[in-house]
C-alpha cells in the first residue's frame, strides 16, 4: 500500500503522472491520497498531514510526501525505514514528524538510477524518483538497495514545544477546513489541566477543556484534545480560526492551571 | 465495494484516515469517493449527492456518509440494510434519501465495540466507528452483528413536495458546479407538462421543457428532467444559479400546464 | 487500467456515477483520476492535461476524457485506438493531442447500444456512454465492436506552432497551480537556443533557459523545458502567471537566438 501527500493540487496532471509511474512498475499497488492540498511549499503542513494519517495505515505501508521547494538543488532524496513502514521524499523534514513517531531504523539516500524513471527531470522528482522508489519498495525491493545509509537527516523544527514555568509555548501546526486550530501541544503535556488558559497574539481566552464540540453552545469557543492527540481550539459549528484570526505558524501559549 | 460521502474536504487528512482505517481491517476493499465537498454540516446536500450516485453502484455496495454536526452527542450511529446494499452513518437523515429509494429492510444501531477502532474519539466517528463498520460489512459481517435493530430512524424532511391545485411546491436540493439548479420535483409529477412555468422567489419564468442543454441558445434558460430524474433548471453553457440568484434550500413553485 | 479527465469538479456526484457505472460492468477495474478540475468546457485544457499524463501510464490503458459542451447534439462519441492504448470521449479534439502523440491506428464511432447503460440521458454521456465503453474495453472487448470505423475526427487546432523567420508564434496551453505557464512550443524547436527572448502581450523578457527553478533567485523569472517537453515560463517559488498576467490561450512569441 502506498500513500501520497503533495502540494500539487488536483487541477494539474502531476498527481496522475505519479500514479501512472507507480502503476507502470507495480500494477497491483493500492494508492491512497492523504492530501494534495498542502499549502504550496509548506513543509510544516505536509509533515502534519502525513503524521496525522500515517498511524491509521497498515504496517508496511509506503508513504510518499512531496513538498519540495528545493527540487533540482543539492537537497537529498531519501527513504526512511521505520518500525512500521517506509517514508519516501525530499530530505527537508516533511517525512520526519511521521517517521519519528513510528521509530526510525534506517535512512537511505536515493541514488540508484535503476529505481528511477529512465529520464529524470530537474523539476519533478515526485514522478521521476519518489514514485518509482515507492513502487519498488511496495513490490518488495529492500530499502538498502536504493543507495547508501546516511545520518543527519533534516529534523522538523516546528515539532518542539518550550516550557517556561507554568507556560507552554507552542505553535499552530494546522488550521483545518472547519476552522479548527491544531497546535503542537500534546495530550501528555496538559493531562492535569481542566481549563485551558490560552494566550493568542492579541487576546487571552479561558476555555473549558471539553470532550466534544457540542459541549459548547453553537458558535462558542472550546479547547479539546483532538483526534490526533494534540490540543485543538474550536468553535461549535463555526470557525475558531476566522473568529480569532489564527493562522498556521502562529505562536500560542497555554498556561497550566 | 465501499463509497464515501463527507463534508471533510480534501485538504485535511480526515478522508485518508477513514481509508486507512478501512484498509487496515479489509486490505482488499475497493473504495470510491462520492464527494468530500458537501457544504459543511449540510445534511440535505450530503443526502442528495449520495442518493444521486448510489443507483450506479453494484448490489452489495456499502455506502458511508458522514455529515455529522451532532457528533459526540446522543444522536445514534446506524447501519441501514436495503434491498440493494448498506448505508452507514449518523442517524440524522443523510442516509435515508438514498436508502428509501432502494427499499429499507432493517435499521441497526452501531453499538458493538468489537467493530470499532480500539480508541473511539468524541469528534471523529467517521474514522473510529463508521469506517470500521463499513470495512467489516464489506468483508462479510452480517448487519445484525453491529447492534440492536431499531425503528424511528430520522427521515429527510426535504424530500417531500407539496401540491396545491395545479401548483407543485418544492425546493432546491442542490446547485451543481455548472450552476444547474436541481429541484426535488420528480419526473412523474410533471410527466404531462410540456412547458414549465416556474415561480422563483423574485421572478416567474416560462421555460421550455427540453431534452438537452443545447436546445436553448447559449446563455438562455431551460428546464429539463436531469440525469437523476428530477426537474432541473439550467442555462445552456452558463450558470442558471448565478443569473437568477438561486441557492440550495430555496422554495420553488411549478405550475402544471 | 482506466483514467478519467473531466470538467465535472469534485463537489458533485458525477465522477462517482461514472466510476459506479464502470465498476458495475467491470468490478476489478483500476480507475485513476487525471483531473476533474478542467476549466468548464475548456477542450484545450482537458486535451493538455490528458496528453501530459497519458505517457506515464502502462500500455493498454483506457483513457476517458469528458469535456463536452456539445453533449446531446450531433457531435459524435468515439473510441480512438492508438499504438499504446485507447481514448474514449466526444469527437471535439479533447482526445486527439494525447492520441496523436501515441500514433493513431483506428477511430470508431460509439453507436452500439449493447455497450451503453440501458437508459441513455441526453445530458450525461460520460456516465451513460463513455464510462461503460471504457469498462468493456478494459475487460477485453475489441474496439471495433463499438461501431463503424470513421475518418475525419476533429483535430485540436491549438496544437500548431507557427514560424516566421526567427520567431516562433505559439500559445499558452495551461497555467498550472504554481503559476507556471506552459506553452505549446516544444523542446526540438528551441534546442539550439541558450536564452529565450519572449514577447508577451505587453512586455518582452530576456530569460535564461534554465534546468531547474532554483537557478533563478527567489521570485525571479526563468524559462525552462518543463517535465512535459514544452517551453515553460516560471518564477522560482512564485507565480509567473500572476506577476505577468498570463492566461491560458494567450499568444506568446519566442525569438530564436
Amino acid at each position: 500500500m502506498i500513500t501520497l501527500t503533495t502540494d500539487f493540487g488536483l487541477k494539474d496532471p502531476y498527481v496522475a503522472e505519479m500514479k501512472g509511474a507507480i502503476l507502470t512498475i507495480n500494477p497491483k499497488a493500492t494508492i491512497v491520497d492523504v492530501s494534495h492540498g498542502v499549502d504550496r511549499f509548506s513543509v510544516r503542513m505536509g509533515a502534519f498531514l502525513l503524521a496525522s494519517a500515517a498511524p491509521y495505515f497498515p504496517e508496511g505501508t509506503v508513504h510518499v510526501a512531496v513538498v519540495d521547494p528545493g527540487v533540482g538543488t543539492e537537497r537529498r532524496a531519501i527513504v526512511v525505514q521505520t518500525k512500521r513502514g517506509y517514508f519516501v521524499g525530499p530530505d527537508n523534514g516533511v517525512l520526519m514528524l511521521a517517521a519519528q513517531a513510528e521509530g526510525i531504523k534506517h535512512v537511505y539516500q536515493l541514488t540508484n538510477p535503476k529505481f528511477m524513471l529512465p529520464q529524470v527531470s530537474s523539476t519533478f522528482h515526485g514522478r521521476d524518483i519518489f514514485a518509482p522508489a515507492a513502487a519498488y519498495l511496495d513490490k518488495g525491493t529492500a530499502a538498502k538497495e536504493f543507495g547508501p545509509e546516511i545520518t543527519g537527516a533534516t529534523a522538523p523544527k516546528f515539532a518542539a514545544v518550550e516550557r517556561k514555568g507554568d507556560v507552554l509555548i507552542g505553535e499552530v501546526l494546522h488550521v483545518d477546513g472547519f476552522g479548527n486550530v491544531i497546535t503542537n501541544i500534546n495530550q501528555k503535556e496538559i493531562s492535569q489541566t481542566k481549563d485551558a488558559k490560552i494566550n493568542l497574539h492579541h487576546v487571552t481566552l479561558q476555555l473549558p477543556l471539553a470532550k466534544t464540540y457540542a459541549q459548547a453552545k453553537p458558535k462558542e469557543p472550546l479547547a479539546l484534545v483532538g483526534s490526533h492527540g494534540f490540543l485543538e481550539l474550536a468553535l461549535n459549528q463555526g470557525s475558531f480560526a476566522e473568529k480569532y484570526r489564527v493562522n498556521a505558524g502562529d505562536k500560542i501559549e497555554t498556561v497550566l492551571a
